[in-house]
Parts: structure tokens; sequence; C-alpha cells
């Protein structure tokens, strides 16, 4: 049996592991990756050719949990493979509008936790879902049987004993499978370098009860619209306050709507109210819902720290809290939000002595409990970049687990009768670079990323000549543009006569030569702008020969 | 008399303010910004038109601290606007290269806590040095006499109760000061969001001690190099694990070496070793102090990361600490390293459970104890973003400071008779964005930077034709070209055909029109990405006429 990773190990989103037997896979996963650049990229997917070239193989799809980067690509996925995807009622929910969006028709199954399905007709291959914790509802794990075994999948997870909603972890299961015997762990490692135990999800409740106490104006919060339950917090904070909610925010109304449609949230009646009402409402009976917890500059908040959003508007005096985490990368585009917030008068608070957010990743007392539930044989660590892989890889030394491998996307692990191993040549994998806007999952490519990315840093400089054929001499031009090259600006007359220059000291014949001409006025604006710059940005020189 | 701040009022770096009284400028501080983009900006320098303007009204420079945040654009001041500048020792000493590197010649006068200079001849502004601790030697703050009252200027500055070197902070002079009358109040906003108190800086040499204590093999520190009391202490734990020392790293060495010089630094006779000898050092006779604690691609440690060192190597086993912060914006950077050293089997320690770095800023008591001491009339944060600089107002308002004004750059507060007020018109202020490569304070222009971080997102098409002048026929051409644009390869005869039919759809008039025929073409190539890709990249058209 072969463990196959696309995505999630070596960096944190993109999750997709393939679980192949007997000539059957199980893919668990299948989501997106945010890029930090600003490249004109917005998502990354896995490169899923090894999926698709066995796509006659693959028998189902299980998903962990409703997460963009678990299921942002599956419709990628599925307008190849066309497999049954096994999900509970809140991830399917979630994904349903993607395969929409995508205009991609799918067998979509629910499952609860207990529930157990196999990956195709006769697979060798079943998976049993069990309820975890995390920072969205109906998160599971996953238990694989397998005639290798057991694979206990995490999913992500913390072991919040205190939920705001659901069953909460199943740690009698865990510790069931444990005893019976688990061959493989596979372990969410996000938080692996955090010493202790994640906050429970309802100690939120009482900071933001404290933060709404101290606040005379609107209060505004902004968070994660799939999290479900400090949504509910929120709103029961807001409750007690006496304040009203409003959603604001596509993201923020939809999966409010939503969770509330299946019975996930619950509003008293008199909320919410629409963001038109909110801005009649006094300031102290309203509290916002808001999306933008990362700086995003076309989400709510954002909106509303430019003094942009057409509905509302954030004053003196009035409270906004991040109820969220700083992904790492976000911090400027975070902090712009901030001050902009602070400019307008507004007081700006967010995790720190109070815990306005806690993880919904276990830390490394999380990780070796579940470690000591599970009692593996081998143990893999999953949902890292490689340092988090590496330091969760050495909790579970410490643990005592003695078959442990560190691996990353692309590297396979055998398990057969005789033992694990990783097999020496790892399987293709890689990254595709897509946009919302243009059509679906159209893939930018690397090298025009790495081109952008290039011309990010020097710009370019074009200049365009017609020469004649038989003596080369100059018929048209030099005409010369320039995109972000400093400089440039007022430089033109100059520049066109260094290049002229340049070509008088080429021999009759290479004036002749297109490609030497192109190299020629290439050196030559080279040299200019080294001389009046200190820099040689790069030059396209086109030749009409005539 | 007016306060003129030029940078460092809105942004954490490029400090530099104006103190204009009766005709005479005294300039505190003239530092860069270092940007966060990748857009082939290496320094943001504050633009100095303002200064440049009064030239013959400023009477002096008077620097606070060596950091590059307060004199890395002191160069290009110093060549249209030579006055003196006044600075304590090592100030100055991290000065020089930068001025040599510039070649620019100026007059330094070293100054030592307690001295009093005149801001030029017949000043109605004198400065006196105070000393401060700092993550940095010979730091100062300052008060400046003037006929309006004292100004106190904190430069920045933390309360350290137990500096490992160096007089300590004044609060004797500065509660003196207070006592008197302090006026205004210029005081370090940095970690105006952090409450409590920042640790000692004699705290990181225990946390080190434990560190060192479990290392098996070789130990590298990478810190700031400027952090000379950081760089004793990690000399001292060294020493006492019996590790030799050897230091890495272009400003690294040239500090440790200047330190040593001046006697900041105190090395054992067996220290250091050169990288070179450090090779052949039993791994844990040695500890490497390296640059690199922000991911900078070319310092040391990202090259040891790669694997590119040319005298070292990290090998499994082998420790590395980040003895440093994570400044915002340079998570993503330093995570890149972290998982490269992590592959390479080197366990990572940094700043967490144990103090192995502590703020040079103070944080919350430390501002308001400062506040207390001076009993200011008035006060205006400095050294912070817009939201640290109206949470240090708010710690100011709590102290029972009547007077507050948070301004940003270019807001002018004015001190007279009659009171404290912010002027209307604010001074023309900008930045200088810059190339270490390029010619000395070569200006790349803000409009050059906003094009490229418009060509990251998009990429550029270019489309070259020849037309004949009466009939428009298309004698040569379409050439196609494009850096960054998705689905342009492969694509150049599809569009160029694209592009033909567009033409041979223009009236006979509009054909020989160069305008019209431009338009014509960009319409064509937007027209075939929007749909091939979804996307409409810029598309720069280039008509030669014949």
């Amino acid at each position: 049996m072969r463990i196959v990773p696309l995505g999630g190990l070596g960096e944190i989103g993109m999750n997709c592991m393939a679980v192949e037997c007997d000539g059957r896979i199980a893919v668990v996963d299948c989501g997106v990756l945010f890029p930090n650049e600003s490249l004109g990229v917005d998502l990354i997917a896995p490169d899923l050719s090894w999926l698709r070239e066995r796509r006659e193989q693959v028998g189902a799809v299980f998903l962990t949990h409703g997460h963009e980067d678990h299921l942002g690509a599956l419709p990628f996925l599925l307008r190849e493979v066309p497999v049954p995807v096994y999900g509970t009622r809140f991830t399917l929910a979630l994904l349903r509008p993607r395969l929409d969006e995508a205009g991609v028709r799918a067998d979509l199954r629910e499952v609860r936790p207990g529930d157990v399905r196999p990956a195709g007709d006769a697979s060798p291959i079943a998976a049993e879902f069990f309820s975890v914790t995390h920072s969205i509802p109906d998160a599971c794990g996953l238990a694989l049987s397998t005639p290798q075994g057991t694979l206990l999948h995490s999913g992500d997870f913390k072991i919040d004993p205190a939920p705001v909603r659901g069953p909460g972890m199943d740690l009698g299961r865990i510790e069931a499978l444990g005893r019976k015997g688990v061959r493989l762990l596979l372990s969410d490692s996000t938080n692996a370098e955090r010493e202790g135990t994640s906050l429970s999800e309802s100690q939120v409740g009482p900071a933001l009860e404290q933060a709404f106490e101290l606040a005379r104006g609107r209060v505004f919060v902004a968070c994660f619209a799939s999290n479900v339950h400090r949504l509910q917090q929120i709103v029961d904070a807001a409750r007690a306050f006496g304040r009203r909610v409003a959603f604001l925010g596509r993201s923020m109304e939809a999966n409010a709507r939503l969770a509330q449609e299946l019975g996930y949230l619950e509003l008293p009646g008199w909320m919410p109210v629409s963001p038109e009402e909110a801005r009649t409402l006094p300031p102290r009976e309203l509290c916002v819902l808001t999306t933008g917890t990362q700086g995003e500059p076309r989400s709510a908040l954002a909106r509303l720290a430019r003094g942009e959003h057409p509905d509302l508007a954030v004053s003196p005096g009035d409270l906004v809290v991040l109820s969220s985490r700083f992904i790492p990368g976000n911090e400027i585009a975070i902090g712009q939000v901030v001050n902009e917030l602070c400019r307008r008068g507004a007081e700006v608070a967010y995790e720190g002595l109070a815990p306005l957010h806690v993880s919904g990743h276990a830390q490394a007392d999380e990780q070796r409990r579940l470690i000591r539930l599970a009692r593996p044989a081998h143990f893999v660590p999953i949902h890292g970049e490689y340092r988090h892989l590496s330091r969760h890889a050495a909790h579970a030394a410490a643990e005592g687990v003695a078959g442990r491998d560190v691996l990353v996307d692309g590297q396979v692990l055998e398990l057969a009768d005789a033992g694990v191993r990783v097999l020496d040549e790892p399987v293709a994998t890689g990254r595709v670079y897509t946009d919302r806007d243009a059509l679906l999952g159209a893939d930018i490519g690397a090298l025009v990323v790495r081109d952008r990315r290039l011309l990010a840093e020097t710009g370019l400089c074009i200049a365009v000549l017609a020469i004649e054929r038989t003596t080369g001499a100059v018929v048209r031009g030099p005409e010369l543009f320039a995109r972000g090259v400093a400089g440039f600006e007022g430089a033109e007359e100059e520049l066109r006569a260094e290049i002229l220059a340049g070509l008088g000291d080429l021999s009759p014949k290479a004036r002749t030569d297109p490609a030497e001409v192109q190299e020629a006025v290439r050196l030559a604006v080279r040299r200019f702008f080294r001389r009046t710059t200190g820099k040689k940005p790069p030059v396209l020189p086109v030749v009409l020969e005539l």
C-alpha cells in the first residue's frame, strides 16, 4: 500500500493525499493554497496529474472538513475524475457553491461520524469518519481500514474539552482503535512548535463579552466566516449587550445564512439586520460581523477601513475586534487595515492578553496526547511546513513511536508486510497557479509567475526599430518604451542617441544582421542606464527588416 | 517653534524630525526604511526637500543612536546640507562607513551623555544628550532647550534595569527635567500595544546558556550585528561552553571588529576564529555568530540554509538560534530559512518560551513610566505606525497628560506662548525609493514602483507592426512578445490571426491612422486573451509607419 501526498506536506495549504492499495485509490481532501505575493495569482492548487493519469483507479474522495485548504481544488479534480465524494453535512454544504461556480456536477454523499464508506466498489480501502474538534463544525478524522492495517488520519484537529457545540472529539474511538492496533498515524502538525495546549473555543465568548462591556459605539467583529461556533459566541455576546447583529461581506453573509438554514447557528428573531438597516441603528445597538481578518483589500473590513463601504462607516469610539489569527505573510496587509481603522478613531482589539481568538490546531501537548492514544507503529506528520513536520516527528520520538518518517509532497511511503519505507523515486507533484476571474483552473504557469516576479524587480525597456535590409540603415525608430524602469522618464532623447551611436559602431556586415543589431541595441540601452542610474534593466529589442 | 516630522510618524523606519525656531533648524536623526515588497527597491529614504529648501537655516544634526532607521539617509542629507553632526562614539562609528560608501565628507562631532550642543551658531536650540537603554550601545535621548521650553525626545528606548554594559537609562536626569518643566515629550511608540514591561537584555544570557547546554553539534546564533550587548552575551555563553566564536556575514564581521576596537566587545584572545578555521574545528567547539535574522536571501544564514556558504555547512545535530524578532513582513522569508535549516537536520530555536531575544523598545508600562517622570505639558508619540501612535497617546491620556496630538509625517506642531496647535497646512513629505547598487540616492520614483507592482500582477504583452503609410497595409509583423502573460506560450499564431482580423475590420481611413491601428491591436489582443484565459493583460502596441 502506498501513501502519496500531493499537497500539504511542506506547506500549509493545498492538502491532498492519495492512499493506493491493490490498484484502488482513495483521495483524502483536495484543497488550495492562498499565495502571499501580489503576482496576480489568487489560488494555488496541487498538480493533480498523478491522479488524472490513474483516474480509473480512484474510488472515492473523503473530505475531513469544509475549509478551502481541504476542498478548494476538488472541482478541478472532479471535472476529470468524477468519483463519489463523502463528507459531513456542513462540509458538503460548503463544497456545493464551489462546484456550482465551476459548473461541475458531483456525486456528493453525506456521512455522519461513525459511518464507514468504501473507496469505490469492491475496494480494499474503507474510511470510518470520527468526530474531531476544529475551527469549523462537522470536522472529522478518518480511520482507513486497509489490508496493511489501520491508517489513522487526524484531519485538522485540536482537543477541545469544552466545544461550543457538537459531539466533541471522539477520543474514546481513537483509544479503541489504538488498542486494536494502528499501523500508521498521520497527524496535523500546524502548531507543533507551540508547547502546551490550545485554549478552548468556548473561552472566546467571555473574552468577547469583556470587550463588549467597554464598547461605547458600534462593535465590528471580524472572523473567519466558516467558524460557526465563533459566530455563535459573537451573536450571543451581542445579544447579551442588546446589540443587533448584521453580517457584512459576501462569504460572511453566505455562511451565516447557510449555517442558520442547517441549524448550526441560532439567531434570535430580531437578528440579523440588513446592512442598510444597520446604518440607522444607534451605534450602541449594533454588532457587525465582517470578513477581512487577513487584511484582504476587497474585504468588508478593508473597505470600512478605507471609508469605502456603501452601507456602513467606522466612527470614533467604535470598537473593532479581530477575532482571528495573523496568518504569516499577511501582517503588513492586516497592519494597514488596523492603521486605517485607528485613523478613523476606532479602538482595535485582537488576540493578545485576552483570548479574542483561539487556534483550531492542536499544540504540542495535544499532539502528544493523540499519539499516546493512537499508539501507532508508524508516524508521518502532515499539514505543515518542514519545520512543523520535523518538530512533530520529534514529539513522536519522545513518545516512543519507533517508526517515523518526515515526508514532503511527492515522497511515497510504502507499507508492506515486511515493513514501512520511503520509496526512492518521488512522484511528480507541483503547483497550479490560478485565478478566480480566469477560466476555471486555467494554469497561469510557473514560468509566467517567475517572469512577473522578475518584472517586479526591474521593469522592462522596449526598443523598436526598422532597418533597411541591404544597408542596415535605420529607417524608423528607435521607438522607446518602458514600464517600471527607473531613469527612463525624460531620458528618451539621450537614450535614442546612445542606441544610434552603438549601431554606428557596428561593422557594415553586422549592421545588416538583425541578431547583431538587437544585441547592439540591448547593450547600448543597458550601458546608458548603468551610467545614469547604476542599474541595467532587461531590454527587449525589436528589429524589423525592410 | 515648529516640530516638523519628515519620517517615522506613520511608519516604523526613516525617522527624521526637524525642530525649527527663530529661523534656525535642528534635525533629529535621518534614517531609512526597509521595504517589504520585492520591487527592486533596497531602501526608502524620506523626501528631504523641506530641509534642502531651507539649507541655510539648518544648524546641526543630532543623532540619537546608530541604527539605520536613524542615520541611513544622513549621507543624502549631508551631501546637500553640510552641517555638523553630533552623536555618541558608537553612533558615529556606524555612520562613517555609510559616508565613505557615499563619498560624502562630514563634520562629525563626538559627544557623551551630559554634553550640551547648539544647533548651529547663535542658535536658540541646544541639545543635551542623556543615556537611554536600547538594543545598541551608546543610545541617547535628547533634551532640547528652546525659547518655547524643553522638548524631551526619548530616542528609541526601553527602561532596562540591568543593562549588560554601560550607564543605564538616566532616569534621574529625566526626572529632574520633569520637575523643572517639560513643554513637550516625544516618545518611542513601537511597543505601545504590548502591555507590561520588556525583559532586560541581561536575561538573554541565561536563556542562551540553557540552549547551549543541550547542543551537541555546532551552534549558530543569528542576531542583529549592531546589538553589541547581545554579541557579548553570546560570546560569553560560547566561552562558558568551550566554544570558539566565528563571525559570519559582512555586517557581522565589520561590526564585531569595530566593537572590539572601540572596547565595546570583549573577546578572549583565542577568539574569534576565521570562517576557514571554523570549518576545521570539532562541531562542539564552535559557535558561529551570523547575519540573516530576517531571512535576507543574501545573508550568511540564508546561504547556510541553502547549503551555499563557501566556508561552513549546517549538519544534522547542529543548533541554530534566532536571537531576534520576526519583523512584520519578513515572516515568509524567515520561515523559508527555518524550513531549509530543518531540512538539513538542524534544530532551530527562537524567542518563545525562553527569552532568546528581548525587545529594544519600551512596552506600555515603561512608556507610562517615562511619561510620569517627564510630566510633560504636551505629548506627541513618535516612532510608530498610526496604531502605535494612537495607542501611545491613549497611555498619555490615562496618565493625565492634558495636551496630546497624534501627528503623522508632514503635520506640523506649533508651540507658541499662546499654546500648542497642529497647523492646518502640512509640509511636503514623501518617499525616495532607492537601491544600494544604484547611484547614491538615485530616486527610482514612486511611479516606477507603482508600474512594477502592476507588471507583477498582470505581465505585459507587446505587439509590433509596420504599416504602409498610404494604404495601411501591414508590411511587417505583427511581431509578438510577452513577459509574465498567462496563455501566451504557443498561442502566437492564433493571436497574430486575431490581430490581423481586427485590423481587417477597420475602415480604410482608420487603417492609415496609427492611433486607430494601435487601438485595434490592443482590443484584439485583449479580446483574444479574455476568450482563452479569462484575463485581459496590458498591451503595448507599436505601430511604425512607412
